[in-house]
């Protein structure tokens, strides 16, 4: 291991993510909202923490290998998030227990959306845009980690898109390929960004918040600055334009930057992926707007049909916005919404849950199984669009299957532990596993009324579920650490 | 398809079936219940049934091939479950809906043993023996099915117990091979049958009594005679005789097989999945202990035990006795079991759930992936004890889980869907499918109270997690009729 090196990049990351806490400083001084000293003093702790832990080693110049990477990841995402709890914590308009700030900040950063708070709009202006940007910040780190470090890790099948990424990515070298690759996604990602904030603008939105929601739009995160979240703006306007944002942000950046390059939409209809997403997608938005719409659960067709698309999307996705409150939906609808999270997005992308990828994977393997029943001679090879699929990757999207099912179980047992009732743990464990954010029963709105302990294992779950699940477990292992 | 060699075998078996309902009608008799007309009539009915479907194809003898086979296991369990519908659905004394005979005749002979039953001691003593023994004939059925059947079908990667089998079974020829493994293993399952009754009449039950629960726990059916099940007798070396019975119950019968002709205990020590399956048990006993403990749930420390070790036992290996409320358990109790029920038994035995063997295997194979993780040019193999297992049986265990969870997914949202809540709906679709019985929420004393669609629904449950899930999807392939 080369501790030296992960650790001058980790300084280094700590000092870059100090300079992202002087915009909500500014927003601080714009509104005179009070929160400046809180921003003024995390800048200068983190920056030098940062130092600190970069100084000794800023010579340690050799590359980094694959193992590494490991370390790194789960590093960068754990600092990073123990770092965010400082503002948070110093805002004394905002009395926030360690727990309840650490929660905050996890959430905020794995892109989970699961929030504390209450009252949000009550807050200072500066805290609602740290909060937003957090989620902004997680999404660039997310697809830095789907597109240039899950695919070299190998980890859960993601060695698939090695070739497919944007530079040449294919050897051991980290540093210099990541940087190239992440550069190119970004572009587009503040792109989708910029436009998204305009369009809420347009629709409605002071910039505020159209920016705001903007970045936890594109970051399939589902923070809001207020308590009724989307549900605030009361527009069916402003609803879509958050569908077609959600939708867009939930595909395969990968797939985005070949139609860029390419200037041509083929790319979209060619992708199995993105074909299986819009697909479940759109399955999804007519079950719920058929049955909210026999349960007469809206006064009105195009509301019924704009609140379903709004709630499908926005879960499935596992964005978590809200308009109104879906867990008590008729029947079937929350859990399947629940259970559709789990799907998520598409890899390469800063949507959550188990990936479509993987789970058109798992199901191609399911139907050649049967056909192997049938025709027990056959030769069958599990494929995705015409690509053979190597079966050591379908071996490993196996392997992650297993394991995700079993952080689940672990997780919830333990949240049941803590006392929550049955539909609470599950919900929350599916919530923050998926990186989703709101659950179902007492975790339907928000995570204040759960015990402390409840809220660490759900911080788990989040880094757990944004990590990819074996990009943890491989540190848990004694080989890892052995030679 | 050989369709007349099918209808053959199903006319003698639907004969061999109304023999099976003469000891009810002789209980009938002893009794003087009333019973016995309805035993008559249903034995009249189904044996010029049989008779009908055999004569026209008697001459039928061309060998059966491994296709054939789905056909046949399928038709087997929906034929004699809707057969064994008949003397329930007969009987005055027991006014009951055709759905719920029909549930309770599908619960009986799949061993699931949730019942829509109340009041079942002051039911005639004809029908009450003739639900137990329904449960034993399942249990009977089911040997055949995962000893001799599935492993030629090659379902869920059970073609790893091909080798295994006694007697020489690994050509296309079923009929006597058949015939010839079974023979053994009964022997085996009417001894345990003997000796379990005897253990509980001279631990103070009645030979009734006995007989009948001797039926439903070498099963692992979970019948019982009393709406109070096993805690009727209040008996904690009758719980003890049960825990010892379900655990040689829910064991490979191969290996029980191989011990007794080996004359050494050898065999279970040796046997990864007997080993798994010993200490999944144990770890489960020691949980459910310490928290019952922990939480005073009982006033002395051997009652705790003694009914903790009972419902962990009766649980996870998928009887389903119950000796108290373990529903209304303290903290993540009733959940862990659940959980539980779906790692199961052991392959080749009565009892339901995915299997250990499978369990291992899913988890042999994420240890593999955490490997290939840290050492991506490592060669490791998934073995089993010092077996290699060949990858082809990894992936069709890994379909078969795929296929679980889906299949799970579905009846659990179409129980939604029929109005039953988040709770009930899980683990009664938890219940059914790995063939427990008894649920949480509405369904934890019974099935009586939940509207009819959601009972067939739980119906089909049943038969899928029976028949192994692919058993029942093959049918529903096009490839499967076409050729
Ligand atoms: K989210
Ligand atoms: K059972």
């Amino acid at each position: 291991m080369r501790f030296r090196g992960i650790l001058r990049i980790l300084g280094l990351l700590i000092c870059l993510f100090s300079a992202t806490l002087i915009p909500p400083g500014i927003v601080a001084l714009i509104y005179e909202d009070g929160g400046g000293v809180a921003f003024l003093l995390s800048f200068i702790v983190s920056i030098v923490v940062g130092f600190v832990v970069w100084y000794p080693n800023r010579n340690e110049r050799s590359d980094l290998k694959v193992r590494d990477g490991f370390l790194l990841t789960v590093l960068f995402w754990t600092v990073l998030g123990s770092v965010g709890i400082l503002p948070l914590w110093f805002t004394a308009e905002v009395p926030l227990s360690i727990t309840d700030a650490a929660f905050e900040s996890f959430s905020g950063l794995t892109t989970t959306g699961a929030t504390i708070l209450t009252g949000i709009e009550h807050l200072p202006h500066s805290i609602l845009f740290y909060r937003q940007q957090l989620q902004w910040l997680g999404g660039m780190g997310i697809i830095v980690l789907a597109v240039a470090i899950l695919p070299m890790l190998g980890i859960g099948g993601m060695q698939l898109y090695r070739a497919e990424i944007p530079g040449p990515l294919k050897d051991a070298k980290m540093t210099p390929r990541i940087a190239d690759t992440a550069k190119h996604l970004w572009y587009i990602y503040v792109a989708l960004t910029l436009v998204c904030a305009v369009a809420y603008k347009l629709a409605g939105m002071g910039w505020f918040d159209a920016i705001g929601h903007a970045f936890s739009t594109i970051a399939v995160g589902g923070f809001s600055t207020y308590d009724a979240s989307m549900g605030y703006f009361d527009s069916s306007t402003i609803n879509t334009i958050c569908v077609v944002f959600l939708i867009l942000s939930s595909m395969n950046f990968a797939v985005h930057y070949a139609a860029i390059t390419g200037r041509s939409l083929w790319g979209y209809f060619k992708d199995p992926e993105v074909r299986g997403f819009v697909f479940i997608q759109a399955v999804l938005i007519i079950i719920v707007f058929m049955t909210v719409l026999v349960h007469k659960v809206f006064d009105n067709t195009e509301l019924a049909f704009n609140q379903a698309m709004f709630q499908a999307v926005s879960i499935s996705t596992t964005a978590g916005f809200a308009t109104t409150d879906f867990a008590s939906w008729p029947l079937f609808l929350p859990i399947l919404l629940i259970f559709a999270s789990f799907i998520g997005g598409c890899a390469s992308s800063t949507a959550g849950g188990l990936k479509v990828v993987r789970v058109l994977l798992l199901f191609r393997q399911g139907v050649r199984e049967l056909n192997r029943l049938v025709h027990p001679q056959g030769m069958y090879s599990v494929k995705l669009g015409k690509r053979i699929v190597p079966p050591r990757v379908v071996e490993a999207v196996w392997g992650f299957f297993a394991a995700y099912a079993l952080v689940f179980v672990v997780i919830m047992l333990g949240l049941l532990a803590t006392g929550l009732d049955d539909i609470t743990a599950f919900s929350a464990t599916a919530a923050c596993l998926n990186n989703l954010g709101p659950g179902l029963g007492e975790v339907a709105a928000n995570y204040a009324g759960i015990p402390d302990a409840a809220k660490w294992l759900l911080v788990i779950a989040m880094l757990f579920g944004r990590l990819e699940v074996f990009t943890i477990l491989v540190l848990l292992t004694p080989t890892f650490w052995r030679s």
